[in-house]
């Protein structure tokens, strides 16, 4: 049976609880924002979780939001790196299937998961895809990188991509449109992003980026708006209905995606693909709602 | 008597009609979005025009619109580089407080006023100002360089917040709060955008940039929201209450204004600052509200 292609939260959340029951392992899960997402995860029935950290925290937060915790499986290490690795082993052995980032540095855990020996790289670049709900577009917005790599080179920007495109294929797209964003939709040599963008496509072409099709160099509106993009006598395949949005830098990433979230009052969520499992690493600025969506999206990527 | 602060583009245009009768040339006036709306700013009481460009064009265009033209200065010269010189040239004589470019390149009409003997250069650097009207926002916003200056350096941004800080003022603020719009909020080594943002801040602090208040880096959500700044712990003057956005590069800035416009409905409009004279270069796709919010802008910026 083909998955349906999910256009909003709702659906993505749905979808996750007609998936196999997975195992999220979190690192310093001693936080109430934390503790308080896998226990719905759990009550929902979508994945139980391996809490690691600092055990009477754990129990204290407990206690203040009235829950029990004892059907977890807690792991005392309240040491936050000791924690960190401990996960990352467990996620290595196999036990559990998603990474999760409790109250702890990004930096800090991306050390751990990125240890050439004993973390979790797989065979390519690890990069954050933001996925965003927004009232005035008809379909889900995958974005990337705006948490993660700086600055990406061609080769990186590829990873990012095809990571992009493997986070919207898993939430139910077949073959995903992608936009390669500029400031503008000509190939300009001084702005580098629009010649990133050209090779891109060629490497769409070529099959070195694979399962989806590949446009650029585009300003936004070109990305989402057909008839922006006539306006402009642009003809693209992807003009209008644009699923991924590769931004040129991550300032333009982490821009655009909070004006979605702070402007448009979007719903947001992200992951980091490229890992070995999926990795849920959110902050605490996000709400619950945020964390909840992210552990969703997590388990339809999750092999 | 003190200027009111302007929040929005109705109490822009008010204010315009208060200010002494300007005129505008126009470049290549022969088209009819451009005649449209400097049709409407003269019938408005905003300003004349002086019309330069494809005469019978312009006629054909009038009697399509069932307008007459006969009460404009109409100046023929069908060649667009030589209406663009000549327009140039009576600016610069003081005939008209205001450039518009009608139908020609963007970049051609630069060439024209950047010229350093003929051209409109001052002592400063020209940047595009981007004005934006967005509900969720309780003030204007100006966003710089979204149009003009691909990756400017930490003078260039200096030039272009000073350019922006005037256009603010112009429209009524006494002192804005600008924002250094980065990816996160803490300097960062690798991240050169916010090394600029800590090095205009001291540029602030020893007068080298006047009539504002300067903070940055800053990530989008902490400039305009008070809550993600505390949530953060950012104790900015600025935060929740930016009037003037400056991006860390050309391809954000155009990104979160289209993004603005297209996901959020902002109204919008832009002008290019640092010339002897304000100039309204509009896009084809701009609506022609948002080109008439031009001239009104460019009239309250008029010396």
């Amino acid at each position: 049976v083909r998955d349906i292609v999910q256009k909003n939260f709702a659906g993505v959340l749905e979808a996750a609880k007609t998936k196999k029951h997975k195992r999220i392992c979190v690192a310093a899960a001693h936080d109430e924002d934390t503790l308080r997402v896998v226990i719905e995860a759990k009550r929902l029935g979508l994945a139980s979780s391996t809490l690691i950290g600092d055990k009477e925290k754990m129990w204290q937060v407990a206690r203040k939001l009235n829950t029990d915790i004892s059907d977890f499986e807690i792991i005392k290490e309240p040491d936050i790196i000791k924690s960190a690795r401990l996960a990352v082993d467990m996620v290595s052995s196999g036990h559990a299937d998603i990474l999760m980032k409790g109250i702890m540095q990004t930096a800090d855990i991306m050390r751990v998961v990125l240890n050439k020996e004993t973390g979790l790289r797989g065979s390519g670049l690890l990069s954050h895809v933001g996925i965003m709900e927004v009232q005035s577009y008809d379909r889900l917005i995958f974005m990337s990188d705006a948490g993660l790599n700086i600055a990406p080179d061609l080769q990186k920007k590829a990873a990012i991509l095809q990571n992009a495109v493997d986070a919207s294929i898993a939430l139910g797209n077949e073959k995903p449109n992608v936009a390669i964003l500029s400031a503008l939709e000509l190939v300009n040599p001084d702005i580098p992003s629009t010649l990133d963008a050209a090779a891109l496509c060629k490497m769409a072409d070529r099959g070195q980026i694979k399962n989806c099709v590949v446009d650029g160099p585009l300003a936004l509106d070109n990305a989402i708006s057909l008839i922006a993009a006539r306006h402009k006598g642009i003809n693209s395949p992807v003009a209008g209905q644009t699923d991924v949005f590769i931004v040129p830098n991550m300032e333009a990433g982490n821009i655009l995606y909070k004006s979605l979230v702070f402007f448009s009052g979007a719903k947001s969520c992200g992951i980091i693909m490229g890992a070995r499992v999926p990795m849920v690493v959110t902050s605490r600025a996000d709400s619950f709602e945020s964390k909840l969506n992210s552990i969703a999206v997590a388990m339809l990527v999750s092999k």
